[in-house]
């Protein structure tokens, strides 16, 4: 049997290898491994959520729906993503619910857009499942640099100079960013929307982590002037919700793209999005427990986040610059002497504590400084465990760092 | 925004176009319309189903797991369906699970399989989710004919003659069938395998509906010589366990399709399966009272299939081939003077009951007799309603077409 020619083209995210790995050597140790390389929030989800999706599924409310989702939930969420939006207007025809999680609304997304060999700028570091669906579209990607000593906020004058090289048509965003857990400020944010409008091009921004802004509010692209006609947003109940698994994504943009390109897009991949995690959610979204919940979490996970950068920074030849949101950290280890790839191997093998190396999240694109792929020095340390966990692993990171001297 | 060039050449299923309809026309006449456009089962999913998936979400099961599905999952769907091989062998190896329903499932083999431009042979008439998979991937497909005159069985001399004359990579098969109710008979799936041997094709068989074939054992292409290694299977618990708005998946292949091409599909478009859903059905489908509950359900689809093929052969101008299978039928009406586009319209219209038009099934191709699309003269029933619905709705078919003389 032949497959695809393109499959070597399409860039799978590599962090699911990393729990098998993790498997492995809890299996040859015989001792727990400190999983802290994915991004699951250690909450459980809601009491009202789990309960709401159970009556559903007790009721028997299992049938087929429309293809862009439910009228309810398409509502309830348009309701919910206002309450973080200053001057965009959102309704239930701007909303798409997708199966597949948020993953599922890159690809349907980039398939809408993209034509093969069309460019597309990411920031680097970004996200692995965005080169996923830019790949499985057949687009190409070009990086944009972040700013590693302002908290890994946009580097505005290399975006710009990359849009003039490349004349890219789409331009990725990630604020709270996964993995730097950077937030974009108002000042990049504004200067992207002006080149936006400039250069005629469209943002697609992952706002996944809107919930997950430790200081001030989230600030969206979409409330910049003329964006609203330009930017289409990936967001989903994953991250916000605890509920990762249940893979339930949103799709949020203009009414003719909704309506056009997603309703296809959707009928084509997957019929409808399914009911009973629908109708679950639209119950229990916007129920003021749920919500005061997911602050509850942002003020927990933005503790674990100033211990965890604190305790880092301490550790001679880690420089972990501030997390600002969602939940990671993306130090640099280049002063110890490994690269994030054998940096992670050896603390897994020797410290039983996973994290991701940071070429992981470079799309395999060389920085033109280094000469080396993006990331190569870095690891991702997610802090979605609880503090004591978080406590436990970074004492051994801070061992693992002194026994290489 | 400019959207994708090839969104045009996307096919998506016209059938939820018709539940708009249908919503359309309860509105305008303000009397509820009868439903038979649908493919979904109104047995409700049986308790122990429904009671463990909702377990599941109060439990908090909601994390991500493996981009192959859960190995409990996986290792009970290979002991379900190995019940219905008789030489195949299936293990969990054979089996990945998807979001997204058996749609997923298709877009995923398509997208694994083919390059852009490879032709696909397909059965006319055939399951318009197929075509959207194929054209999502870039495939172009040809008709191979069935004969309505033998139940809508394979016509082997027109499969043959089409497999030489366009050197066609991939055939589809869908035993039964959608829309026809078709079952492929012992021989012509001896022919197909023969013939998939000769001409080094890959077959993909679409066995959804192998709980209900209505009289006899179902036969799997998959039994014959050769075919475990030429082989890739559509399944899913949608239709056997009355949950297709659950939108899970199963694909059936080579253990080296499956930890290849499929592990990375499945990474790319979704990251993993929803669990709470497949820790769910891994506690249920293969308990006795499931089991014997999917059995009940297709005795009384086969009754409801014998009773509207009868009555609506009573009726002048219609000629309805026996169902052998799933919950569909497929008359032909041309002897009404309509065309099935007309017939259904009119129908809804005027006695407030939807079908589907047989062009929504002919893929946009012209058969090559009659020069028009295929399936113009054709309507297709879904016999998933109560038998006292359809007795009233094949009533008012043979009111409708006694109107038309």
């Amino acid at each position: 049997m032949k497959y695809s020619n393109s499959l070597d083209r399409l860039y799978a995210e590599g962090a699911f290898i990393w729990g098998d790995y993790a498997a492995t050597a809890e299996k040859e140790s015989g001792k727990p491994v400190m999983r802290l390389q994915i991004g699951q929030p250690d909450f459980l989800p809601h009491p009202l959520v789990r309960q709401s999706i159970a009556q559903a599924y007790e009721e028997g409310k299992t049938g087929y729906g429309p293809p862009l989702g439910q009228d309810v939930l398409r509502t309830e969420v348009a309701k919910e993503i206002q309450s973080y939006y200053k001057k965009a207007k959102i309704t239930k025809d701007n909303v798409a619910i997708t199966s597949g999680g948020g993953k599922m609304a890159i690809g349907i997304i980039c398939r809408s857009l993209m034509n093969p060999g069309d460019k597309v700028l990411v920031p680097c570091y970004d996200y692995p499942g965005h080169f996923g669906g830019i790949s499985d579209a057949g687009g190409v990607w070009f990086p944009y640099k972040l700013l590693p000593e302002q908290q890994y906020d946009i580097d505005c004058l290399d975006l710009e100079k990359q849009i003039k090289k490349t004349c890219a048509k789409f331009v990725f965003l990630l604020s709270p960013s996964n993995p730097t857990g950077g937030v974009a400020s108002y000042e990049s944010l504004e200067k992207l929307a002006f080149l936006a409008n400039k250069y005629q091009f469209t943002v697609i921004t992952d706002e996944i982590y809107r919930g997950h802004v430790f200081d001030g509010d989230f600030i969206s692209i979409l409330d910049f002037p003329g964006m609203d006609t330009r930017t289409v947003v990936i967001d989903g109940p994953g991250k916000r919700n605890c509920v990762p698994g249940i893979r339930i994504g949103y799709i949020i943009g203009p009414s003719t793209f909704i309506d056009g390109p997603v309703r296809k897009l959707n009928n084509v991949r997957f019929s409808c999005p399914p009911t009973p995690e629908q109708l679950g959610l639209a119950k229990s979204i916007n129920h003021p427990e749920v919500r005061s919940y997911i602050s509850e979490m942002k003020n927990e996970f933005k503790k674990r986040c100033d211990f965890v950068v604190k305790t880092l920074n301490a550790i001679p030849k880690i420089d972990c610059p501030k997390s600002g949101g969602a939940f990671y950290v993306f130090p640099n280890i280049i002063k110890t002497g490994l690269t994030g790839e054998e940096f992670a191997h050896r603390l897994l093998k020797e410290k039983n504590v996973c994290v991701l190396p940071g070429a992981s999240f470079g799309g395999g694109m060389i920085d033109r400084e280094s000469k080396k792929p993006y990331g190569t020095y870095n690891i991702r340390i997610s802090i979605a465990s609880s503090i004591n966990v978080l406590k436990e692993a970074v004492g051994r990171i801070k061992d693992f760092v002194k026994g290489l001297s």
